[in-house]
């Protein structure tokens, strides 16, 4: 699906030619209630942060073909359709820094039907748009859950749409959750397990880790036996390793305030180990807020790996646990009055996270706001950063927006997160 | 694509049982970030216009199959998906009235990840929301276009979107805009016409009427010839036929400030009227505000129809012309410190309607706003309906909505439109 706003969030990138940045390029959709051949268009005057850019100086890229404005005003059969985005591309020695960009676009079209002395109409837009600096990192593997696009799935976007984003900021991992991301789940259609494997060649993009759930508290009058629990489980590992993941996140039923796990959890993991190995699938325990490292549940873990000597049960950090200012966006299905205990500040230390870091398989890269000079109001990346870094931590990356939930906002969030974690050399 | 409110604008209607009106139904999506078992589900209070009804009372439909509150508690195996719609069945003997109602929902889940004592979470939705009545009708038939969802398509509505919601509100007609909803134009691919015609199976559409243009003015520097005006009407009403449509609007390049159109449109339809013949493809030149009916534009097309003889040569009459009162909402792509003349009142007396209905194919039922009263601002729908029946008129009420443009709004207006047409006995 296309942007409801003008300018895409996608596509927001500098043109690269040879060696040299020569300018940027924006994506639109038109603004207009008919699509237009291209002789009708009449250019768009772009501005960047306060700077405007003449609209003879812009070239258009339409179903594939680049033109000048004036080829586009001389063409035949060059047509503008009303689900394809057209490209503006902007010649800027250097290009535009990254980060976070104030873009407005007016869009003049002719209209033969309308009286000359109305023509051109003018279509006005001005967004945020964040631009990814492409390549450079702190040596981590880069993904992006689609938790973050949490209320846009299905609604705004679809799973290409999820998988075009990703691949166009720049990351090379998707990670996704059974029962949300799976039509048909437990069962997939083979249809759908070949549309998944195809985009993930069309994008380049490799599969992390699959969020699931062991519902120990599944009906209202019983637990899950050991066997109920160690079966879904094991499901969820095949399902994992057929769809090409490396990592599984169990989420058990919790028994206490505490979030302590059910107390079958470390026999379900232990039935499952061996599928785990044979399929070479890692099952991660969450370590989450308001749950922090030193913690019986977090040790238990930690213990559990020692004493088993496994290598397909680590831990993962969900970076929200170091967290430093309050959260006050709420979260759905929680008392609005009230800030959930996985909003408040848990603040774990960094030698915390340094001491498990042998212990962790994967990093869901939690964060709840990035402002538009990309600094995170809530997590401290650069503490982050340099403890992974200084820890050899060489793995996934994968951002996992928790903020407002308004349509688009997490995709432009993500750019955000991204823009700032490349940042860190 | 799924709405984004909870609550869908598609689906609100009553409950038939055999020859009772049992309750009324709502379609809603999954409010939580990961879909659910059946059995962690605690039901839903709905409430409407103030009325209450209690969880324990609904049934829900997840994935075709229907259950009490009671039944899917107990469920094994049944999944809500988050790409899935489920159905909340409200018991009411006699159902809800037709028009709008304020429905509010409070959805329930467990989630046994989350400490007992926070659950079960609870996610609120409320919107105004439009039952259709079904069947009654003053004579008419009844479609909608394409371009009521100006600005939705392609982001938040798909073709098939559009076209479930028109066969939802009861409507059997589907107008549609050439260069807007024909991917490829001139030249859709085999597979989309494929598309289109078993999409018009599946919701049992008719297709009405295609917009189109002659763009004469296409290019900066000459006029189209006529032989390529008449090669482009030649084209639009050869496509019309092969979707389907029996009426083509061709939209000429004006001249004036008048709107006079260009003086090839006599010759180019002349050209044309063979070809719509043998296609029976009805050619309506559209009678629209500022151009009223006592106007030398529209007295030509009628002597134009008695001179030629032609049944294939009808007016488009669009109903703004009728429009009492200013429409103060703008227009994409025009002033917007200024109304343009089209969204001024024309008031065209209904005895001009009266005096050519014999010459007219098809009425575009053009409107701005209807409250939640199903009191339309700006259009005589009565006086309208009126002269439509005395005056014999058995054709297409095809609604228009061209209100504001906000995401969804057209969907809901069109529902209204249709709500207080059929009120018209």
């Amino acid at each position: 699906m296309l942007e409801y706003d003008i300018i895409q969030t996608r596509g927001f990138s500098n043109v690269v030619e040879g060696s040299r940045v020569t300018g940027f390029r924006l994506l639109v959709r038109m603004p207009n209630y008919r699509g237009a051949w291209g002789s009708l268009l009449d250019g768009a005057e772009v501005t960047v942060d306060g700077r405007a850019f003449p609209r003879e100086s812009t070239r258009w890229t339409l179903r594939g073909r680049t033109f000048t404005l004036d080829e586009l005003r001389r063409s035949t059969g060059v047509h503008w359709d009303l689900d394809e985005l057209a490209t503006i591309i902007v010649p800027l020695d250097g290009g535009l820094t990254p980060g976070v960009h104030d873009v407005a676009v007016a869009i003049y079209l002719r209209s033969p039907y309308i009286p000359a002395f109305v023509l051109p109409l003018r279509f006005d837009a001005r967004r945020e748009c964040t631009l990814v600096p492409p390549g450079t990192d702190a040596g981590f593997r880069y993904g992006v859950s689609l938790y973050s696009f949490t209320g846009d799935m299905n609604t705004v976007m679809t799973l290409e749409d999820a998988m075009a984003d990703i691949a166009d900021l720049g990351a090379t991992g998707i990670e996704i959750l059974t029962q949300s991301t799976v039509p048909g789940y437990p069962e997939p259609t083979t249809a759908w397990i070949e549309k998944w494997q195809r985009l993930l060649e069309t994008y380049r993009l490799t599969p992390t880790n699959i969020c699931s759930w062991v519902d120990n508290q599944m009906w209202p009058d019983r637990d899950l036996t050991v066997e109920e629990a160690a079966a879904q489980l094991a499901r969820d590992v095949q399902l994992a390793h057929r769809l090409g993941f490396g990592f599984i996140r169990p989420k058990f039923g919790v028994i206490s305030p505490e979030l302590d796990p059910h107390p079958t959890w470390e026999e379900t993991v232990l039935r499952t180990l061996d599928l785990a190995a044979e399929l070479d699938v890692v099952i991660c325990p969450e370590i989450h807020s308001p749950t922090p490292i030193k913690h019986p549940v977090t040790q238990n873990y930690i213990e559990f790996i020692e004493r088993t000597g496994t290598d397909h049960f680590k831990l993962m950090i969900d970076t929200g646990i170091f967290q430093t200012v309050v959260v006050n966006d709420g979260h759905p299905g929680f008392d609005p009055d009230e800030v959930p205990p996985f909003l408040q500040p848990l603040k774990v230390p960094m030698a915390d996270l340094a001491e498990v870091l042998p212990y962790t398989g994967f990093i869901q890269a939690k964060f709840f706001e990035i402002d538009e000079t990309l600094t995170d109001l809530h997590i401290p990346w650069a503490d982050i950063v340099r403890t992974l870094r200084d820890g050899g931590y060489t793995g996934w990356l994968s951002s996992e927006y928790e903020g407002r939930r308004e349509p688009y906002r997490g995709r432009e969030q993500v750019r955000r997160q991204h823009a700032l974690l490349r940042s860190f050399r």
